[in-house]
């Protein structure tokens, strides 16, 4: 039972707070039993099974065993790193921490293919960002592009709204030194993929639109939407009707109604 | 200049921030320069204009002359209300205050009218509140009808997240005592109004449903949807297919899906 804030894990855990340390480690940490079961289901590798004290004395621990079913390569048993309430108080982010988490390797981003892509560019709140990779996983989208400018998937506040979809589909990194509008979307283009862009206003009607055999969403920026370059190269531009009063939508939204309109289509 | 967090108007102002304070002065203070600006255009009544000292020594306080055009029954001479940085920093519950607010008599509730309503019931996040009210503004929606269990719509993070759309549509309280899924939806229903539940399993799909002249969306909480006895008295049960794997949606997502189809239908 560890009990001090200097031990070196509990040091490695609090640094994955920054994404600095999640992307030179290539490990974040992920709070919450239901989370923490659902990564595990979907196939994550666990490097560290963090339980307070009060957690593993209370009936909630049968859940850890029901975790080996579903566990790939370690057992609970080798990955569990038990920790005082007041050390794990000192990791949590969340105002009344469960007692349980883990240090999750991140997983290899994902290639591009499939029919559904999203791409997001500087999408900033996390909020939108966790509220986005869930729509697009049901949805049935086949995977998310993030570009440059978008907050990291792993900040916690992302991980506590997907609700576990961050699993189930492939994020696709594009943010790079090199990687821009342009040549991420000359390199959908010669994949096949034709790109819409949403924007407020002057494009194609969201309703008339029949989408492609692959399509592309683009969703930009929450208060300035699509940059100027990456709607010059977009192939579309497509606009959600607002007969009200607001002149914008959220951006998690534009992008959920944006997606399902291909899942409409796609019925059809 | 007021320059001490004990004067009596700052800890008026202060107070506020609990609902039983916002619901028993009939008031609630709004920051920010450009949701004060809305409220203002959209006919809200001021009843302090607080402003820093660094804002009324900055460029942006030419703002504030503008505000005179739109304002409804004041001056901003007679509700000005200058502060020290420190006084205001002390009210603001943002990280990085504008400088600029002001407390608002809150609209009196409005009357159940109009084509398309959204009812929501036990919908506790601010900002999936914030962002509903939003799309039922943009969607053209007629008013939004909040039951017992929801979170005050005067919360500071659900008016930073409408971004002014609080000032367009009606909101309508039935969360008195005598309030009950029963008694509202036989209400609505004796209005002539269908009233169609959202729910993840088992109901009409989404893309099928036709809706009628005059339609009630009724979403529930974000972890356990509606309650059996919305479901019960409601008149139709409607699913958004959910092709992927993940097994729900963001309340506020299913929300605008919800709001969108009823859009696209009154249009064909």
């Amino acid at each position: 039972m560890i009990e001090s804030n200097k031990n070196a894990t509990v040091r490695f855990i609090k640094s994955l707070t920054k994404r600095k340390s999640r992307e030179e480690s290539g490990c974040f940490f992920l709070e919450g039993l239901r989370g923490v079961c659902d990564a595990i289901s979907a196939g994550a590798r666990v490097k560290h099974l963090v339980a307070s004290e009060s957690f593993l004395n209370s009936a909630l621990v049968s859940e850890i065993a029901n975790l080996e079913d579903s566990a790939v390569g370690f057992t609970v048993e080798s990955v569990l790193f038990p920790v005082s309430d007041s050390v794990f108080a000192y990791l949590s982010e969340t105002e009344a921490p469960q007692g349980i988490g883990a240090v999750i390797y991140m997983r290899t981003p994902g290639e591009i293919c499939g029919r559904n892509l999203l791409l997001l560019e500087n999408l900033q709140d996390p909020g939108n960002m966790g509220t986005v990779i869930r729509t697009a996983d049901a949805a049935g989208f086949d995977g998310i592009i993030c570009m440059k400018g978008c907050v990291d998937i792993y900040n916690s506040k992302v991980l506590r709204s997907t609700v576990g979809s961050l699993f189930h589909i492939p994020i696709i990194r594009r943010d790079r030194d090199g990687d821009c509008a342009t040549s991420v979307v000359a390199e959908l283009k010669g994949m096949g993929y034709t790109v819409y862009a949403a924007h407020p206003r002057g494009g194609t009607v969201l309703f008339d639109e029949h989408f492609s055999e692959r399509n592309v969403i683009v969703i930009g920026n929450e208060a300035n939407g699509i940059t100027e370059e990456m709607l010059n190269v977009c192939d579309k531009t497509v606009t959600i009707p607002m007969p009200g009063k607001s002149e914008s939508l959220n951006a998690s939204v534009a992008a959920s109604l944006m997606m399902y309109e291909t899942v409409r289509k796609r019925k059809q």
